[in-house]
């Protein structure tokens, strides 16, 4: 039934036209239709536009046009290999807001017109154990992430959002409420479920001392979700200009972890410790800081952990424990959302070109960005 | 006020002229006394009878005629100097039980006739946020360890169970009630609370699936006490030889964790894994045993982890935990005691007699026990 069923709508028609002025694409509702991605076609190779097909619009499936996508350093470490290898071209991009231009006939959750989201993931079985419980991240038959991974349903690979448009399932579209900035909450899909679900799960309370540890795209949308949550917060950063930007961000401190007297003042003192360093180091020299039955939780790390220097007796008389917390379902996307909606929390951005991409990716490398990169599709649209 | 006020009791003073018949002690009550130890004069060098110093008992501290001792996997570290150097002669031990054959007048929790237990700790400062959250282990201004740990009282270091009598304060004896296979109690004072623990700190539930990693002295308590719970216990060892006991330990099965079909079998398998392996072992191969949400907790590992293998993604996406704990405090420690007591949990062991500690350390190294070496001074005292 894949491209049948959909329901027509001023706005989608308006804006297909404008898009088909640029590009040849398939009729939508009939079968794969192409759109302008901007992708790379090796390890290391620069962005530069390219097409990709996007499957036929489904009965449950909805299209959306992308306004902002969001740069999250998982795209750096894909684009340069840092994961392994894969195929190419690769789109990456899975902080995505746009506009629904056209759904499926069996779509209840969004109508013509409304605004989604897209995160991490476009599909998962929904039927298997892990899925039933909310965690679409971890579908025992396998979920399908927005980029790079094998889609079942067109049976090729999935392209990101560093792209004109999306065809999801509703179910891993996220409803964006009305008011928010949506370029500054294109972030929240990526960086605001991976912070906020650590601090649900291990239950962070009013007046408990959270440490974020890294403060980039991650880590000060950490900030803001801790100290919304209450929280005494500090930061640990090695990037000394950025020292200035706690109290802002609604951190009490910002501390240079390279900074060993105030590391040995922090000795035992935090509940716990968020860390959304994206690369393998030295955990002992935090998990000193933390209480007895402490937590530091890593959310940003896919690689091997640096544990060689992790001392069993600190764990075990501190009876602390390392956790790892990844993204989080669906159903958690769309309570960050909405907690950040009720709250005006959106993460701190700069806006950029599509032509800007490979520039970007050095200066978020460089550690060069507050906070966030995105991509700004709705500027060109309406071009 | 160290050495006043004692109660003096028949049994007291029958026991005690049977004792000073063997060796030269002071008068008990006035000052401090030597009792016959059995120690090590140096790192490898072989267990023989030493002389020892006792404190004078106190207010508040209780004298304990040991009648049997449990030998530790600690205990053998120690001696080997695994853990570091330390001063000599030592004399471990911390699996002790025996009878109260003196108290101070301030004393209320024992009488002279009393079977009182002695496990890793005999004094903390009682007043810092940690001892009065019953976790006297970890005493901020530092817990004195049965053995090898300065004596703030004395000014002197401690001595352990290989010893005739012991001096500790009342509050740091463990009661031990009536009924009770004093022998096979012993090492519940360590290994009961360690194994003990994290099943009420994570909360083991009835039904839940538990692998309990190294079947030794702290491995086959932890096997009973899981069983107790009611869970569905699962055994790794390393020992083919051990894998017959599974069922009449409490277990639904025993594993070889060498055999890679039935770890692949056990995939995802578990809530809790307890692992008493007190050196660095690979840990991935166990993560990848645990569901999501699952926690692998060290209860023996003093030394750093090898962690190099750890999977951030496995960890990420599992949201598994890597933690560790340590003993118990004083609370817990009877909790653990009067739970075997009302469930006839003792552990299983082989008594020896004083003079072949030695041997028995060979046999330990050489994971040649069912499951607990136990000394026998109770014989000894009563030839």
């Amino acid at each position: 039934m894949a491209g049948t069923g959909l329901a027509a709508a001023p706005l989608f028609s308006a804006l297909s036209a404008s898009a088909q002025a640029q590009q040849p694409v398939s009729p939508i509702g009939i079968g794969p239709f192409n759109v302008r991605a901007y992708g790379v076609s090796g390890v290391k190779a620069p962005f530069a536009p390219i097409q990709i097909q996007r499957r036929a619009v489904g009965p449950k499936d909805v299209l959306i046009d992308i306004l902002y996508c969001g740069i999250c350093h998982s795209d750096v470490h894909t684009v340069r290999g840092d994961w392994g290898s894969s195929t190419f071209p690769r789109v990456p991009g899975h902080e995505i807001v746009g506009r629904v231009v056209a759904v499926g006939n069996a779509v209840t959750k969004f109508r013509v017109g409304d605004i989604a989201g897209v995160g991490c993931m476009v599909d998962s079985c929904g039927e298997c154990e892990n899925c039933l419980a909310d965690r679409e991240q971890v579908c025992l038959k396998g979920t399908t992430f927005t980029y790079d991974a094998p889609d079942k349903v067109s049976g090729g690979v999935t392209y990101g959002g560093y792209s004109e448009r999306v065809v999801v399932t509703e179910h891993f579209a996220i409803r964006i409420p009305p008011g928010m900035d949506l370029a500054a909450t294109a972030p929240l899909l990526c960086a605001g479920v991976t912070t906020f679900s650590p601090m649900q799960h291990w239950r962070l309370q009013p007046g408990q001392r959270v440490g974020v540890i890294g403060l980039g795209g991650l880590g000060h949308v950490a900030v803001k979700l801790a100290a919304a949550h209450r929280a005494d917060v500090t930061i640990f950063t090695t990037s000394p200009g950025k020292l200035a930007d706690a109290q802002r961000l609604g951190a009490r401190e910002a501390v240079l972890s390279t900074d060993q007297a105030a590391m040995a003042r922090l000795a035992s003192h935090f509940d716990l410790l968020i860390s959304t360093v994206p690369y393998s180091f030295k955990m002992q020299p935090f998990m000193d800081l933390l209480k007895l039955d402490g937590t530091l939780v890593n959310v940003g790390l896919l690689l091997n952990l640096d544990g060689t220097e992790l001392s069993g007796m600190s764990l075990g008389f501190g009876r602390k424990s390392v956790a790892g917390s990844m993204i989080g379902g669906i159903a958690e996307t769309q309570e960050v959302i909405d907690y950040c909606a009720a709250r005006n929390i959106t993460a701190d951005i700069e806006l950029i070109r599509p032509e800007q991409i490979t520039q970007a990716y050095e200066r978020v490398v460089n550690k060069d960005v507050r906070y966030r990169f995105v991509i700004d599709f709705a500027s060109s649209r309406q071009a």
